[in-house]
Formats: structure tokens, C-alpha cells, sequence
């Protein structure tokens, strides 16, 4: 098997995540309307999901607390599916009155950031996992897990692959049938995803596997291409590569939806997600925010917008 | 062999080419003498080499005029090594005239961007690296043949292979031991890299491969592991990814030294270069021309900086 060989995915499926990981990390928070407007446009544009909204504290995460006004407001697409992140069981209640699709569990790979960032331990949030897996299975709603920190932690440095399995075995126990791994502060690297990627699916084989990246030290998009080398067929992303660290001025946020759809389709890796259009909503959102995201495809245009696309066989030449 | 296998090279030499690609690039040309400060900072760090300058038309390219007085005024550290740029036989000499170690010759694998970029043919631009070839040989100073818009061409669209391929080789026949092919305009991506340095090596054995990428659209890393996986060992980067597209405001030049320095170390891929001291040098540099560099890690720090950096066995749990 070479690196990109035919056994390579032929296709992966895009989270948006940009109205959920994106705006929850700007400094000021955006408008509901804001929010409703740019839910709407992505909507029809043939992503997996989109990672609408997340039911949280909202003195802990003020942008997020007109989640349930969101959700009432966006206009429903029928192809589209409606993610909520949630941390609890009363996140999850409050999901599922507000009419997800699917929910988004979320937790640390370790310790310190599951108390820096959910007040607290990795095994009070798998009891609260457990609490409210019965409600989301009543209601047929599919429960993801997000491992945070999967790779590095800001606390605690680099994370031993054992505990993330071990989480993962527990989450897939208790009825989660997709397990997303989280490089939340940017610090993994392509070795290091593939492998842990290739232990994931070994061990769980019954479980999606799934990647949540952020390009805070540049190197987002391959990181994305070992996961998908490793198998992994579903991945998050915002527009325009929404969301940079408010501590970190300049420092990129998730990858940038539009420069990952537009490397898997050069690729010939197909993602459904209409690449034209979206560039066009992240345009036309970084003018609504009046600041700079750190896309680039937004910026450059599409590579062969201008001219031939060649099929596969010839532009690889293979 | 899997994309991570022992098989991947341990090691990738750098050729830092801020001073010359990324300042080429500036809309503003910057004073020599800040050239000169900014290559002595650089020449202590550990680069395979520094592409300092271009001895090219003045009229067409006034960033590079005072490319003789930059190469007079650097400090020549001893384990440094100096590139200049040249298209022609005017050039080579010039450059051997400075003292260079070593030559680039520039050309493209497409007529229309050889036509805009240096205003000759491939066949003139191929004869005028046969004039050249004698006087670098008497010199004893090694050439290498940089093949820009290998990949993509923003007047021509997608590269025939074959195209590339046939021009590596009269390069080679010429005495050239290094082809370096450009992603001169973002355009290149992961698959097409990994699939033209698989031919170009088999075609070309006992020539050095390298790589020059441009993050243009987002894809700089991966494209630069997808090299490293065919078996590349040497690529191109500028300090803080210098070098932005005069008219695409916000759109990155040449991949960031440190982001790639920063990836390939956390993949225990070695470089030599001391990482520390190039963040610090991209910070000053970035004071220095007052506007915001696209690198990352010079904003966000290095990974485990603040902890533990664990051996290779356990970090990517192998």
C-alpha cells in the first residue's frame, strides 16, 4: 500500500462546525439574527451536518446562549442535518426539545482541560454520558462522542494514546456510535494521527471514526490527509477557518472548511459540499464579522476556476 | 508499507528562501541593509542552505538590484551555505562573481508562465542553462534546476506530467544533480505531489528531488508530507511564510520554515534547525516590516514547549 494508493477513501463528509466551534470563540458574541442568516446559507450546501448550535452554561459560554432561539429560527433544509454540542444531561434534554438531528458529547482525553474546560472529572462526564444516552436513543437521536485533547493538552502536554482508546472503548460501550478525536489546541502531527487513527479503528472497528482538527500551528491540512490515509471518512471544519484563539492574535482556528473541500476535491476525494457556493457564505460572513479569517481559498479562488480540470487519471499521472 | 512506516525519511534539509522568494514578493522593496541583518541572523540556525538573493533584471524585479551588495555585506557564517537565483548566463556569472555556493536555476515547465516570468522559451531558458552549466562547473559550485508552475499554471491550468518530466531530464543531461519542482501559485495537492516525485525519482534516480510549495490555497503541509512520503528530502520555505501574492491580499507565500521545522520535529523528522532561535528571528522579522505574517507557530508557540516532549516510541504509540 502506498500512501495514495486506490484503498484511499473515495469520499468524506464535512461537519460544519463554523456556527458552533467558530463563533463561540470570537470575542464578542454575534447576533442571533447573525447566526440564523449564515446557518441558512450553509444549509443547502451539502455538507454531513452542521454543528449549529451548543447547549452549554451560558455564563460559562455567553455566545452560545441563544442556542434554543437558534435552532427555533433557522429555517430547516431537508437534506441538511442539525448538530447541538453538549457536555450534560441537560444539555442534552435542551437538544433534543430544540429538534436536533444528532448530538455531540463532549469530554477531555485528559484531566486538567476536562476541569479547565468542564468544571469537571473525565468520569463525572461519562456518568453524565450515560445519563443521557437513554433520552437521546428515546428519541432516535444519534450520539457522537468528542474526545477534546485527544493528541496534546495545553495542561499536560503530549497524551498517552491508551487513555484516549480507553475513553473511546467506554464511550462506544454506553451506545456512542461515532468517535471524534479533538486536536482542540492544534498540537498534533501527521505521524502521530495516523497512528492513533490506525489504533482507533483496530479497536473499535464498529465505531465512525472521526477528526476534529484546528490549524493553530499550520499544519491542519496534512494532519486532515493522515486521517484520511489511516480511513477516516468524516471531519470537522469552519468556514473560512473561523474561530482563532482570542489569546493567540492571528493564530487560526479550525481548518478552514473551503481549503480542506477544495484539497479533497483536487484530490478527486469527493465531499458533496458545493465548493463555489461556499466560498461565496465565507466571503461574504468575514464582511458581516469586519475582520480577516484566515482562509486562503476565499482569498486565492478555486485552482483551475479558470481554466481545464483535467480528470483523475491524467492529473496525477498516474 | 503504510504512509508512517520506518521506510519515511528520518531527515529533510531546508533551504530557507525568505530573503530572496518572499522579499521578491513585497510590494515595497526592503533596504538592504535590513536584507543583510535579517540573512546573518539566519545564517547561524542550521538551513541546508539560504537562497539569498536573485541576479535577475533590476528593471523587472527591483527587490533583487542590490543583490551584489547583500551577498558583499553578509557576514559568511562557515557552515552556512549562500544560493542565488539566476534564469541565465548573466546571471551565473554575476553570482559566481559574489561568491555563491551554490546556484538555482529558474524555469518553468509552462510557456506561457516562462514567457511572463522570464520573457524566453523553455528551449531558450534549457540553452541558457547549457551556457551556464561550464562556468558553474569551472567554478566547482553545484546547480540545481528549479522548475516552477510544476503542478498547476495560472495561465495554462493543470501540468502534464510528462511535460515536467521530459525538461527534469534535459536538466539532468545538462549536469544539474538537484530538480526542484515549484508549486509556484498554491495550485498543487497531496495526491498529484506524492504521484510526480514517485516518477520523477524513478525517472531520475541518481538526482536529488526537492520541493518548493507555495500554502496558497491552504495545502502547503500536506503537500509537503505528501513529498516526504514519495521520498523527497529537501524543500523550500521562507521564515513566517514571507512572501504573499502582491494581488491577493491575505494570501500566503512559500510554506512557513517554522511550521514546517515544527511539524516534521514532532514527527521526529529532523532538520537540523534550530526552531527556537528561527521563531524568534520571524517575530523580530515581522516587527521589522510592520505588517502580519500568515506563520502560525511564531504566534501560537511551539506545541510542547510548556511540557513534556515525550520520545517518538510513546508519542505516536507504535
Amino acid at each position: 500500500m502506498t500512501p495514495y494508493d486506490p484503498s484511499l477513501p473515495a469520499r468524506m463528509r464535512v461537519v460544519e462546525v463554523g456556527p458552533r466551534d467558530g463563533l463561540q470563540n470570537l470575542s464578542a458574541p454575534v447576533p442571533t439574527a447573525a447566526k440564523i442568516a449564515l446557518i441558512d446559507r450553509l444549509s443547502p450546501l451539502g455538507f454531513d451536518r452542521i454543528e449549529a448550535v451548543a447547549f452549554v452554561s451560558p455564563r460559562a459560554v455567553p455566545q452560545m446562549a441563544d442556542a434554543a432561539a437558534v435552532m427555533a429560527g433557522i429555517r430547516r433544509h431537508p437534506a441538511a442535518r442539525y448538530v447541538a454540542l453538549v457536555p450534560n444531561r441537560m444539555g442534552t434534554a435542551r437538544s433534543l426539545d430544540a429538534g436536533v438531528d444528532m448530538l455531540n458529547f463532549v469530554c477531555s482525553a485528559t484531566e486538567s482541560f476536562n476541569q479547565a474546560n468542564l468544571n469537571q472529572s473525565i468520569d463525572a462526564s461519562l456518568a453524565a454520558l450515560a445519563e443521557s444516552m437513554p433520552l437521546a436513543q428515546a428519541a432516535g437521536v444519534p450520539m457522537r462522542l468528542t474526545l477534546s485533547t485527544s493528541f496534546g493538552c495545553p495542561y499536560e502536554g503530549y497524551v498517552d494514546p491508551a487513555r484516549v482508546l480507553d475513553i473511546a472503548r467506554r464511550a462506544a460501550d454506553l451506545g456512542c456510535d461515532e468517535i471524534c478525536l479533538g486536536d482542540t489546541t492544534g498540537m498534533a502531527n501527521p505521524r502521530q494521527v495516523y497512528h492513533l487513527f490506525e489504533r482507533l479503528i483496530a479497536t473499535l472497528p464498529d465505531v465512525t471514526p472521526a477528526v476534529h482538527l484546528h490549524n493553530t500551528r499550520g499544519s491542519g491540512a496534512a494532519n486532515l490527509i493522515a486521517a484520511l490515509q489511516a480511513g477516516v471518512t468524516v471531519f470537522d471544519s469552519s468556514l473560512g477557518g473561523l474561530g482563532g484563539c482570542p489569546y493567540a492574535p492571528g493564530a487560526t482556528g479550525n481548518v478552514a472548511s473551503e481549503d480542506m473541500v477544495h484539497m479533497l476535491h483536487e484530490m478527486d476525494v469527493e465531499t458533496g459540499v458545493d465548493l463555489h457556493g461556499l466560498i461565496k457564505v465565507a466571503r461574504d460572513f468575514e464582511r458581516t464579522l469586519g475582520q480577516t479569517l484566515p482562509g486562503q481559498v476565499m482569498r486565492a479562488g478555486e485552482a483551475y476556476a479558470f481554466s481545464c480540470r483535467l480528470p483523475h487519471a491524467a492529473k496525477v499521472g498516474s
